[in-house]
């Protein structure tokens, strides 16, 4: 792990939380960023930061970390790799909107390298609407695409479709949001490869502050924010029980706070709610029962 | 599986079910039960009984289920069992107040008998306070632990071990709650322990009602709502992450609903929230890092 390529990523990482964090400070304009930095048991360790009842954000964290740790036989085995210690650095954030109408978001861009000389980036973006504009849908997805096709033509329809298939509550038969794109074991050339990831950590912002802005001054009611806060039950569910990041945090003894801030500052769970027929409520759902295409 | 045994427990189930929706309708005093049945794809089925915004209780639910399924291997493995198709009856129940003072209360029994013959009865009960009364802990851990010594005088203190075992929430090195009974893999004479399970199952509401009839009417402001959902959160955090019944509601293809009326009617996550030192918050938190003994 002296290949150098773990400390480019890492600080590559670490300038985009800036750059992230200070336009999220000013789109929000009424909360700041509080920053914790933790130390990792076996190495490295981690730079926090969460904005918690803004006017624009009721929580948002955008967290780096870059941590050596042993893996266990287990961690290894669901990682397919036969390592024994790893080098993890990745930036991951989760912003949840006070205002229904503006969607939840969250990107993660990752690079693990290990003993063994094995090395890769994985990552992506999506957006979680609780009510659907198609305008927004395509937007963000429009962004992702360029960002893909400066690479290769081929990510956008691999990683959209991937990302589907990756954020689905399976006992619930839905998406967690409409998608945008997930990758993982992108291997070859690092040069390539660390592009790509600039490419696209530096796409993120261009991705969601449009929407934030179009919807920020929507009026909406206590059914939208019921509505809001039983989808966010959808999204604790989501990360508590299938998300692979979520996991291999707790497994490797990361800083549970800084890995928890993703979950939705309040959330709901009613017992059998269902939306009305036709309602815009409904009409989300049957997106995320059926994803679609936004291109 | 031809045994009857099954279907004898089923219905004592059923009968425990009646008794205690009952009584918790007179304690709410506002709100009742709203019944749903469902069918299992492979046989069976379940009667769900969900109460919400009532007077006492902002949601509770006390579901009995009677199931026939065959059993993945993954899940077959979990369960130690080399058996192909599974019978299982059981009865769960998880009751959230409203009041801050008043504790929230998890109760499950069960049989499960294999199509090779193998059957074993569990169960347990525990308390989630979120304020700490120990004249509370003490009376709900008395009358369990005489639930349990009218059958054998080993069963308390090994179950009362086992149920703070179970219910840690393992990343936040908590326990859920004060702890209660919990067992499993209760095997032998069928007629001896039947009778406990009957013995433990009547026992609920003496263990309970009496804990809600002290707490109901104490005052609380907006500190100790906050705690409570912030509690809440780490209720649903072991309830997606760890429990074992949720995990085998989901895997067998159970009614999601059902599985899920466990989850919070509302609750919190704020980032790195700590109890002020010398508090009370602070004083719960201590005993559920360090469960004690209150007999």
């Amino acid at each position: 792990m002296d290949s150098g390529f773990s400390q480019r990523a890492a600080s590559y990482f670490e300038s985009l939380q800036e750059s992230i964090c200070s336009a999220l400070t000013k789109i929000d304009g009424r909360s700041i960023f509080r920053e914790d930095t933790w130390k990792h048991a076996h190495g490295g360790g981690g730079r926090s930061r969460v904005l918690q009842e803004g006017a624009v954000f009721e929580k948002a964290g955008v967290n780096t970390s870059s941590i050596r740790t042993p893996l266990t036989a287990a961690t290894a085995g669901r990682l397919k790799m036969d390592a024994r210690e790893i080098a993890a650095s990745g930036i991951s954030l989760v912003l949840h909107p006070l205002n229904p109408h503006v969607p939840a978001v969250h990107a993660n861009f990752r690079f693990l390298e290990a003993d063994n000389g094995d090395w890769w980036f994985g990552g992506g973006a999506d957006l979680t609407p609780y009510y659907l504009y198609e305008e927004d849908a395509r937007h963000f997805h429009g962004v992702w695409k360029s960002a893909c096709d400066t690479a290769d033509a081929s990510y956008y329809p691999r990683y959209k479709k991937w990302c589907d298939e990756y954020f689905t509550v399976k006992h619930r038969g839905e998406s967690r949001g409409i998608g945008g794109i997930f990758f993982d074991d992108l291997r070859g050339d690092f040069d390539t490869h660390f592009r790509f990831i600039q490419q696209c950590g530096n796409a993120f912002l261009g991705s969601y502050a449009p929407i934030v802005e179009r919807r920020r001054a929507a009026t909406y009611g206590e059914r939208e924010r019921r509505w809001q806060l039983q989808r966010r039950g959808r999204y604790a569910e989501f990360n508590l029980v299938y998300d692979r990041g979520t996991v291999f945090g707790l497994e490797t003894e990361g800083r549970v706070e800084s890995i928890l801030m993703s979950l939705p500052p309040l959330a709901r769970w009613d017992y059998n709610a269902v939306p009305e027929p036709g309602s815009s409520e409904e009409k989300l759902l049957a997106v995320l029962r059926q994803p679609k295409s936004w291109i």
